[in-house]
């Protein structure tokens, strides 16, 4: 891509990426994300969010992997096949959609900070490696441990009732987006849905003014 | 693909693909690959089916990007994005999903003539650019016509009682596979759902033994 120049990302250079640590498929992009954005000089701004509200608000009681039999049934058929092509280790979690809520407030707290790329593949191999519960406290301590970052200290914030609420918000905000799965990417207002349009989604960041 | 020689397919290098003509992933995956598979050497088995008794009996009463409006948006925004990358035009069609049913008996019918390929496109381009109503014998008569085939003895023998039958069977044959979608691409009994799959399916046919 001979238009990405080795400078920074600027403003018009950024992708939103909207991602459940429970949801397989964001699980495959947040593997993936940092390296081809930085490939392309596009900036990632990390959005974690509540998945499970948004199927419960389109009249899905759970994952339509899960509601689906037939498409639950192809869906880790395809997750292996996938996680082959990226080179990406996959154990099929024992229990699915795995709960994150204190996984993702801990995201939410780190979204601007540098360790956020590193923390989230971290617990994203916790479940869908390691088939650990990336809901429970120590899970997600050990994740930031490992990353040598002050785990109690963060655990502490991310419970705070203004980063609770923030993360009800962002929820709100990704419904009022149009958002309906995940992983979800914008570049500007234009949406991207799955995976499978990371790349579309990076390369978009290229193709129009802004 | 060094290992694609230039002989003929042999029975291991083929790919069964699954399609409905109301479907607009299964629009792309029809223009796509005749030259796909042929780039790889791999023969093309076309089974047209009904996707509206796959979804019924999933317990759906019309196509997910009806039901679900969000998904639905995205869905004709994404096509104009893919179309674009593909080189495809694409009308969003004024009723979808459109009812194919004598279109689709035709393509049985034809499913192992030479013609089957064009066929389908134009039957395709007629929904997905011209917006016409591909479930009459006018815009059928027409398809086969332009191909150059006798259209009204091909139109009787798509509606006997026995081609009927078999359309029937086939759906049911999708059913027992565990098709709940288009387009649907089997390489043996190795699924792939979806037009972003096909790539995958067609290497597939080189990957393992068989």
């Amino acid at each position: 891509m001979d238009h990405v120049a080795a400078s920074a990302a600027t403003p018009a250079h950024r992708i939103e990426f909207w991602f459940d640590f429970g949801s397989n498929y964001s699980y495959l992009s947040v593997m993936r994300i940092e390296a081809e954005a930085a490939a392309r000089g596009v900036s990632v701004d990390w959005r974690p969010f509540l998945l499970g509200p948004i199927f419960r608000a389109l009249g899905f009681d759970n994952s339509p992997f899960v509601l689906q039999k037939e498409k639950g049934a192809y869906v880790w058929k395809d997750m292996e096949r996938q996680c082959r092509k990226y080179g990406i280790a996959l154990t099929r979690p024992s229990v699915f959609p795995r709960a994150a809520l204190l996984a993702l407030r801990v995201a939410l707290l780190g979204a601007e900070r540098e360790w956020i790329a590193a923390y989230c593949r971290e617990i994203m191999q916790q479940n869908f490696v390691h088939d650990r519960d990336i809901g429970s406290i120590e899970v997600v301590s050990e994740a930031l441990a490992k990353l040598g970052l002050p785990a109690q200290q963060i655990v502490a914030e991310a419970q705070s009732d203004a980063n609770k609420l923030r993360l009800r918000e962002q929820t709100e905000a990704a419904a009022s987006k149009g958002i309906f799965g995940a992983p979800t990417f914008f570049v500007g207002d234009e949406m991207f849905w799955g995976n499978d349009r990371l790349e579309d989604a990076l390369d978009f960041c290229y193709s129009s003014p802004r």
